[in-house]
């Protein structure tokens, strides 16, 4: 008997094409206008609900995690919070659309992203920037719930980047132990991906 | 559509027994020791696999991980390596047997652990102290390969554990972001752990 290891392709990152689109600017001012924002939404709406999307290429056979770098200083996966009652799959690959696919003019194809398996949870306890991977001791309401899926990439694909930010394909070797650059929840992809199978083509 | 998301039952760490049972001392008197017999028993048979099992119990409604403590220094997961040929999941339970249960004078039994979903795989890709959790560039022959493991305990159990060793319920926020104290791989497991859906009771 054995546990079935799930099996992920992953193709050169050759393979894929990069344009540029208009840019995209940041919702919020600075961290202090974020934190208002959501404060004032979560007394409407309730807790926020995030989703992200690990998108996964390789060169020479080791993954490669392609992250969105804005105004050459932080990084971020690709994703957004989700409307109130909006679906999260649904969600997850409107905004995937919005940020990376090609704009036109008669609406976002949203067809062609293929939402996986769900990696890791993280949640803001406070109206604060800290975000744990668990609910910490005598928190009750979170108040920002985000979920990080990953994005089984379709062998050849076309992105179109906003101007104001870059694409990047960072190896894991890059991410792994290290939280100082890229912060707690990106430097822990290399654990949550380390469980799947990949074949490199 | 949504992803469906694992639930895990855990149940009070008051629901479990604890009694003392011969010591097992460790196989290797060194780390040296350790990796000279891990290129000994590489040249003879190849890749090392080995397996380790994560317990997870609660208290106050968050989870703790059972984890082995050496000589009042070190933590580790139950489990160990596997024979040449050995099954994985079969393995991992007899190791967990060999370790946790009571000890009996009909054979171990091993059927009630339940070994569940694949946590995290390790490599060590030189005769080394240094893991990674994937096959660092340039590195075609991995000489260890560990697999973790989540256990989905019964409600009730009485383990046995070995009189030179503690098992102590270290719950995720001792355990996150502190690979200070214990190891990158023991530090990673809130990430790892964050994907399910707990119920308490």
């Amino acid at each position: 008997m054995s546990i079935t290891q799930s099996t992920v392709s992953l193709y050169s990152l050759e393979n894929y094409k990069f344009g540029v689109k208009d840019p995209q600017p940041e919702e919020d001012p600075s961290v202090a206008a974020r934190l208002n924002r959501l404060q004032n939404e979560y007394e409407k709406y309730g807790i926020r609900r995030t989703v992200e999307g690990v998108l996964v290429v390789h060169e020479h056979n080791h993954p490669h995690v392609l992250l969105l770098q804005i105004a050459n200083t932080f990084f971020k996966l690709p994703g957004d919070a989700l409307k109130p009652g909006e679906d999260e799959i649904e969600g997850l690959k409107l905004r995937l659309s919005q940020k990376l696919s090609p704009a036109s003019q008669v609406g976002l194809d949203t067809s062609d992203w293929e939402v996986g398996e769900l990696l890791s949870i993280w949640y803001r306890p406070n109206f604060e920037n800290f975000m744990y991977p668990y609910i910490p001791a005598h928190i009750t309401k979170p108040k920002e719930m985000k979920k990080i899926f990953l994005i089984h990439l379709p062998e050849k694909k076309t992105f179109s980047v906003p101007k104001n930010m870059k694409l990047l394909a960072v190896p894991l070797f890059e991410l792994y132990d290290n939280s100082a650059r890229y912060g707690p929840q990106l430097a822990a992809l290399p654990h949550l991906l380390s469980r799947f199978n990949y074949v490199y083509s």
